[in-house]
């Protein structure tokens, strides 16, 4: 058994990296939030202070790769001294404080009021709170009343608004319900429809109501998803697939430090994204040593328009990680259900809205993926009386995270291969955003009328929407200087008049000089992207790099001065390559919810040159959903991804003598 | 043990359909294919008769729906007779001849000479005489000797050689040799470049021979694959990952027909073109009966156009199913390394040129896959005092089948799922197509040089290329009646002036009415692709349908006009619909070595009506393949893949009720 699991319950604001296995990018540990909390409620009293989003304020990249670099140098010598500080966002007497904190003096180092647009990130306290107001609300009894409805059975929920171009904004959400509970625990498929309701999440009141009475709530049956719950007959019937490793699992997880096969990397965890994955780095048989691959990367934002421009749907639009914080929303894993048999499971830590560690059981597993693939073959027939054919299985590491933001299941996959591919998987499961309506079949929709999505069952419409998820990825392909590279394929005329053949494509390479070379669209071209390393060569000459193989190219549809847009207008352009800055991670801004888009990285991004630069890709990937009744009432997973693959990185095939254990 | 191997050895010609397994749409089998033998020559003395292409010649459609139906409402009672045909392309004294055999009757009943353009498939006897010719023709031999290598080390091989406008062609091919052998297996590497001979393959003569001598041969150092014949350090090291099965597999197989889960399917297997899928179908636990999905689908053409348009390479453009044989060319699947240790294989035949059965061991395997993905989930954590999740582990049944195309293996994967996706895998490993150069760095490439390709190693050019794989896929959707549907998604503006959204989304459906609409450029706008059943619908009134959902989009980047072009014309849309024709199954035409074009999809497609008819969906997806340092000496997999997805077939989630037995 070759998993090590360090838990770090040593008391760490009283000797810092007393441990070996402390690492400058471990997240907060829970004795550190709960030191964060006694710091910043010294200064502020906790009565009138929520802690919104408490994360580990990492420090500079220089000093963390002269750590790194004095580590690898002298492994056994105490590692430099780095500051460990948090970064906390809090709402303080109807103001937000961005206040940052070191845990090793015990003091706040900087604290200020933000005055900008928008606001943080929504905790699950005050959502809580917010979602129990209209129970003491009479005109909200009377409506459910009216209806014949059981309040007993009425579930509430918040929902961000966003901003349509008011001059004021205060820090209000919509509060819609539904009729759960008992018969059903799939609420989003029974929506009290018509029924709207404005909340200030300062305040804790409601602002506003109102009831447009007439759409029956959908019935219960069919919208059912628990197998306790369910009736026969059941299918279709599965035979067990069991995963066993004689030899145990091939990784080992030091800290939050992770190496298997030929990867190393550090795994963390923060409320607003979920999993960052930190100093990747692959070892290289012929240059015996690793290599940097990605220094820091992870999802910056997942970016939901819905698409029904109706009253009481028109503003959904949500931003998940900003608004309501992917990592705070992280399920615990199910073993066997939602990780294979060989999975090994982490918890992760956040801090509540009293800035109390939560712990998430189960947060992430890691596991071996081997899915009967082949990492690479070949049959040679043709030297004779021979018949040759070698082949590998392919295995990979899985680092899985699966965050629900109310009624969407998202699985998160890093998955690193041998060959030197790091995989980005997408699975979107979970519930439809459902709307109630007056329909129970599509004959009865005619002419002009538009539902503005599916018709799922009685009284059901799945509602069209998009996807967008903007991965943040600062690559360091072999040392930080490194360029953007765009690789186009040309048709060229054959020009020589004895060669029959009229025509040929060829490869014709351009550096992005600027942030605005470094802007794409994809599908417009045949076109290869890399980020290279300009000052190393291969033997033959060729640039290190690495290649974005996309998946799932979408473009948004709105106009781009519509409001959600203007807020998600990193999903502009699908490519995006900025100059490193610590300060630029959130390619929807610092303060999401309500926000104005004055601070996305279509704000920041302007020339600046990213010619051999530590430079970060943002890429974006998209769906369209239209849904089908099929994802009804609980959706069959619809996968997404894309590769980063190396691209005259290496010599020659990574993998050729990969070996396996028996 | 679920698995029921029937081997079908019965005398087949004697007493046909004895044996209950037999399904109409089974391969030839080995008797089969004797007593075809021994029928056509009976007719045609074998010394100037070789046999180029035997397969089924599958009854007619309507006789296999008839047959089917009888068969369901009862089946024990003996079938409908249905005819039991095979149908040959054979060379008999230069010319191609065109027979169909009934094997009940023992007789011959249509024969015809084939005049128009183009040449059967090579056979691999033919492949092989070929490539011995230059080891007796003197100036070969000269060219090797001053070469100072050593000709027991040469291996040569036959490439097919297009049509470039001229107006007679000739049954040629070129061959090109290779030194390898003892040294290396890798003889792709190692190309004898500058050597050119023309040889033809009727006449087994060479009619031309050049040496543009110069360019050295790259050195072994590098190029080997083999384990046996690497040297250490191995590494990456893996551990090694067990897939059990407690109960065995879930499938069964009974002769050709393959159960598992909720789908049935036959699997039947064509020298051309490899595995044909056919008649797969769900069952549909609310209906309680199986429905029609695909009433047949297979790989029609991998069309493979190099890009180096030099003298030696110009020509190199194949046609891996119509030039070499996609099922000829199937190898040997490796227990534990192509395929899982839970996977069943199966065995094919095929004619050889003499007519002969030729038995592929492990042609195919099957097995059920558990990727460590999750079917569906969802966590629910808005109901009060509750946390709820539900996950389902995702199992599918993969069909595998290897084709090694000379120096390329492409991995083919048939994935059906329960939820009724059925998914496209195409893996490509093996090694690159090489072209030997005098370079060893890029720096030595100034100015207007264009090399082609990507500097591998010293003197070893990787050439561009592109893959395009075009699939028949006759869909079936709940019958024959069926329309192909493509939503566009367009952005509407906002009219109500209340709402303060600008913009949004909604989908547009149109039915296509001829061949004219059913033609699509991906890529190009957002839209969904369906084929529907306009004559059934859900309860909730939508079209039962299955959705296309793309993947690896590529479009050729050649002229129009090129000739390679010409009669690779079939990619030039991503998706063609035509009406079903039973003798429209090959894109790229019957006849494709030396082809001109003019039996291809792009000729056929004309204008014929399409809507609430019987369709088949054409559909190529590609890859544009820059090659990289990692590609040598032997390919890491790279992955492609497409999905139909059932989309408003069900009513609701199909696989919400599933079960694993534990």
């Amino acid at each position: 058994m070759k998993i090590k699991i360090v838990v770090v319950l040593v008391l760490i604001q009283l000797v810092y990296w007393s441990c070996a296995e402390a690492h400058p990018l471990d997240p907060l540990s829970p004795s550190e939030l709960n030191l964060v909390r006694t710091i910043v409620t010294n200064s502020y009293p906790p009565s009138n202070l929520t802690f919104q989003y408490v994360a580990l304020d990492e420090p500079d990249k220089p000093q963390i790769l002269s750590w790194l670099s004095s580590k690898s140098k002298a492994p056994h010598s105490p590692p430099l001294p780095l500051p460990r500080r948090a970064f906390v966002v809090a709402r303080f007497k109807k103001q937000s404080l961005e206040i940052t904190v070191d845990l090793s003096t015990r003091s706040i180092i900087s604290s200020r009021v933000y005055n900008g647009h928008g606001f943080p990130t929504l905790t699950f306290a005050e959502q809580g709170l917010v979602s129990k107001l209209p129970f003491s609300y009479e005109p909200f009894k009377e409506s459910i009343k009216k209806r014949g409805l059981n309040m007993s059975e009425v579930v509430c929920a918040a929902f961000t608004v966003g901003w349509y171009g008011e001059e004021n904004t205060k820090r209000i959400v919509k509060v819609k319900c539904y009729y759960a509970n008992g018969a059903t625990a799939n609420l989003y498929a029974r929506p009290v429809e018509g029924v709207s309701m404005v909340a200030d999440l300062d305040d804790m009141t409601i602002l506003s109501f109102s009831d447009r009475f007439g759409i029956p709530v959908p019935k219960a049956e069919g919208t059912e998803y628990r197998a306790s719950k369910l009736k026969p007959p059941f299918g279709p019937k599965l035979n067990a697939i069991n995963v066993t490793q004689p030899h145990g699992p091939g990784f080992a997880i030091d800290g939050h430090s992770v190496s298997w096969a030929n990867w190393k990397f550090h795994l963390g965890f923060d409320f607003r994204v979920g999993p960052i994955i930190s100093l990747a780095s692959i070892y290289d048989m012929e240059k015996h040593k690793y290599r940097e691959v990605l220094y820091r990367g992870f999802i910056s934002e997942v970016y939901v328009p819905y698409q029904d421009p109706t009253e009481e749907w028109y503003y959904t639009t949500y931003f998940d990680c900003g608004e309501y914080g992917f990592g705070q929303s992280a399920s615990s894993l199910e073993p066997l259900r939602d990780c294979p048999s060989n999975a090994h499971f982490l918890d992760a830590f956040y801090a509540d809205a009293n800035g109390k560690p939560v712990k998430i059981s189960n947060a992430f597993c890691i596991f071996e993926k081997y899915a009967g693939d082949i990492m690479w073959r070949h049959t040679e027939i043709a030297i004779p009386n021979q018949v040759i054919t070698e082949a590998r299985a392919d295995v990979s590491l899985v680092v899985r995270m699966v965050s629900t933001v109310g009624n969407y299941d998202y699985i998160i996959d890093w998955e690193f291969k041998p060959s030197g591919s790091i995989k980005f998987g997408v699975g979107l499961t979970g519930i439809l955003g459902m709307k109630g309506g007056a329909y129970s079949n599509m004959d009865q929709i005619k002419g002009e009328i538009d539902i503005h999505g599916t018709l799922l069952s009685d009284n059901t419409i799945g509602v069209y929407h998009d996807h967008f998820f903007t991965y943040y990825l600062d690559l360091d392909i072999d040392g930080q200087r490194n360029s953007f590279v765009k690789t186009t394929l040309e048709t060229r005329k054959v020009k020589d008049h004895k060669i029959p053949r009229k025509s040929y494509w060829t490869a014709v390479t351009e550096t992005a000089k600027t942030e605005a070379d470094g802007r794409v669209k994809l599908g417009l071209e045949a076109a290869e992207l890399a980020v290279v390393n300009p000052n190393k060569k291969t033997k033959q000459g060729n640039k290190i790099g690495y290649r974005l193989l996309p998946g799932s190219v979408a473009h948004p549809l709105l106009a781009t001065d519509d409001y959600p847009q203007i807020r998600g207008a990193f999903s502009n352009y699908n490519v995006w390559v900025t100059p490193y800055n610590k300060s630029e991670k959130w390619a929807s801004g610092m303060f999401v919810d309500r926000s104005r888009g004055d601070d996305t990285i279509a704000v920041w991004s302007r020339d600046r040159e990213i010619e051999k630069k530590d430079i970060v890709l943002w890429y974006t990937m998209g769906l369209h959903h239209v849904p089908a009744q099929e994802d009804y009432p609980v959706m069959p997973t619809l996968s997404a991804g894309f590769e980063l693959r190396p691209t005259n990185f290496f010599e020659a095939n990574p993998v050729l003598k990969t070996i396996i254990s028996n």
